[in-house]
């Protein structure tokens, strides 16, 4: 990987990028839940046991929110990682204890209209644990700059 | 809204909820963004002068996740909002100081299978700022469970 920012021009289809690990633990699975998805299965071990999830889960918006951080330390965009959309699948539950990391590739380019200033680059981001497997899939729609000419 | 919690057998296409409010300000903008989205435009209010976003906004995933806890809040379905999959597309910044609500219609309903337990709903959310502009849409695949018989 580059420390050079990206620009859409240095992207191609095909191009990959793997992020470094992030451990996901129970403490943090409770307090995302308490926060924004205040269900039993993502709050209270007993209570996990007894739903479709069998047991403590991370919310899918909480391994969602992790899986961006995880893109913007792997991801080197100029500008940044900028999102106009995203098609996510939850393929598995994420447990605590879980480490995961995120496999990305380019997908798709549409390059800068005449004159504009930035083109849409689809990601497709694979979220994987420890054991490898895949836990959610998402299809990023991204604004990704073009280089400034001159 | 019934508190009765709502089976597959009880959604019809076309049936709407709307959740109550929720406020962001600008020290959870940043604050998420600290975990999940470390990037300046949701971190600092100076350097996001500079950016595509022109001023601080809310991550998207902040928006989805604050999304998610209305809507644990306003669809009342047995056994939770469990989501397969969903498909995001972030129209409006979120500023600080925004309340947002969700408008949530059903918009297809895949009843259970011969002996399953549980069917699949689309529900089109709608996240609206106070001003009545829409800031994010999200079309999701909920898993709903069917009556228990007898």
């Amino acid at each position: 990987m580059t420390n050079n920012p990206l620009y859409v021009e240095d992207l191609h289809v095909g191009q990959r990028f793997v992020s470094g690990p992030a451990e996901i633990g129970a403490e943090e699975i409770k307090a995302f839940a308490q926060a924004f998805d205040p269900q039993p299965f993502h709050l209270d071990d007993e209570a996990a046991k007894a739903t479709l999830f069998k047991g403590l889960a991370a919310s899918g918006w909480h391994t969602s929110a992790l899986t961006m951080r995880l893109n913007v330390e792997s991801l080197p965009l100029a500008g940044g990682v900028i999102g106009m959309g995203v098609e996510v699948d939850w393929i598995a539950p994420v447990r605590p204890g879980d480490t995961l990391h995120v496999e990305s590739e380019v997908v798709e380019i549409a390059p800068p209209a005449p004159g504009g200033r930035r083109g849409v680059v689809v990601i497709l981001g694979r979220t994987v644990n420890q054991k490898g497997e895949t836990v959610q899939t998402n299809k990023a729609r991204l604004l990704v700059s073009r280089r400034p000419s001159g």
